[in-house]
């Protein structure tokens, strides 16, 4: 599998024009960005500059957030900007519970309408919109889809245009990986890695370097790889104590090393 | 529902006979105690102090951690001190992967084999084995049983003398859980509360009180009513930053306030 970069990955020591230039020097052929980092260095600037470089886009972050007051223009722009990049998908970070709320069942309903709602622009716009299920550890604040199970029955209720976001981080757990991967098949549109670290000392920003954790990387691969999946790899790691504070050439060597192993 | 105390939730202010004596002085008639404390006071001092006060005891914590070495002798001392306490259940924290190993098939595979090892006994000794899926946060280090149907599976594997301990704060999040609450029917052997608070700062030992978090404690109890559960509901919160910190008493007054509304 080829390696994509997730920007989230230097973000905290690159914009977006160093990373598209980091990853064609480091001969790394697919970039995923995220959106704040396209808005401020533009959005045609961005898309350009990618082209340039001949970067695959597989995927913008992030639409969703359904739960949120303004998730109906963010959603409409997060379309248009996924479409103007040539992104393969746009990742949906559903939201967690609505504001104040301790229901879960309603808050799964709005992501569901939510998703529906937008769906047609995004079928027209040509954008396959990629419902990534989130941990449980962030239901409450950031996604209440937390199993691939429960993406793919929104997936087979909402028809064509949705798939899945499959990040290993958030699913690695489950014993119904396998089942669900296979499940999937061809609704996996993007294939997201990085490890869960032992002990892990933070809910959000403690991702681990593939091969620092204890998630079997090259397992969940071949399961993917089985279910027809023949698109890249995108490294995503958040980590406030260690990658975000290195010398973001090296973390790409690292990512690049590592994403060979895995 | 009656409230019950695990003894974890003063742990660190209290020890056995302080919290025995605080439960009966506060009107709580149900105690879970841990085996550490248990060892500490003797077990049959423990039991006759807990016996005196007329408390009933609504589980012993833990027996299970089947991917550690002495596994073996430490589920059937386990099995023993709930027979000799009287407890209703000894609570199963089945353990995380195998010592260096990253194969959850495998992990979870000893822990069935585990299980089925120790039935025999704990059946003779008429002491039922409840198995606590416990947060995917926990899965590599704790419990790589993560849901209520993979603890039901099991127990369907391993047929009577074993059924589940539902702890919300490690289910609260699933999808499933309704409809698994109902498949559980009679095999709901504990039921424990806490909360999930907004954010949690740590993976074990940032659990809520009830009615602090996002936790529907009324909805996921009547779920389990409904099933047929009409034994104590057992509050059990590690917190490191707060309830630890506090005088038991005010936790303890504050425990049956709150599980009033749970």
């Amino acid at each position: 599998m080829e390696l994509s970069l997730n920007s989230a990955t230097v973000r905290k020591q690159w914009n977006l024009a160093q990373i598209v230039e980091g990853c064609a020097r480091h001969g790394i052929r697919g970039i995923s960005p995220w959106r704040d980092q396209v808005a401020y260095l533009g959005l045609s600037k961005s898309a350009s500059l990618i082209k340039k470089h001949g970067l695959t886009v597989t995927g913008l972050c992030r639409g969703g957030f359904f739960t949120a007051k303004d998730w109906r223009d963010d959603n409409r722009r997060a379309i248009e900007e996924a479409h103007a990049l040539g992104a393969q998908c746009l990742v949906l970070v559903v939201g967690g519970l609505l504001p104040g709320s301790k229901d879960l069942i309603l808050s799964r309903k709005r992501i569901e309408d939510g998703i529906a709602a937008i769906l047609p622009e995004a079928r027209a716009a040509g954008v396959p919109l990629a419902i990534e299920p989130l941990h449980p550890m962030q239901a409450a604040e950031r996604a209440c889809v937390n199993t691939l199970e429960q993406a793919l029955d929104l997936c087979d209720a909402l028809g064509e245009g949705v798939g899945v976001a499959v990040d290993v981080y958030h699913v690695w757990w489950d014993p119904k990986l396998e089942a669900q991967i296979r499940r999937a098949g061809e609704r996996i549109l993007a294939y997201h890695i990085c490890d869960w670290l032992v002990p892990t000392r933070d809910l959000l920003n403690d991702r681990g370097m593939m091969g620092d954790g204890v998630i079997d990387l090259p397992l969940v691969r071949s399961w993917v790889q089985r279910a027809g999946y023949d698109g890249f790899q995108e490294v995503e790691i958040f980590s406030e104590l260690d990658w975000w504070r290195r010398d973001p050439d090296e973390v790409l060597r690292v990512c690049l090393e590592r994403a060979r192993d895995a």
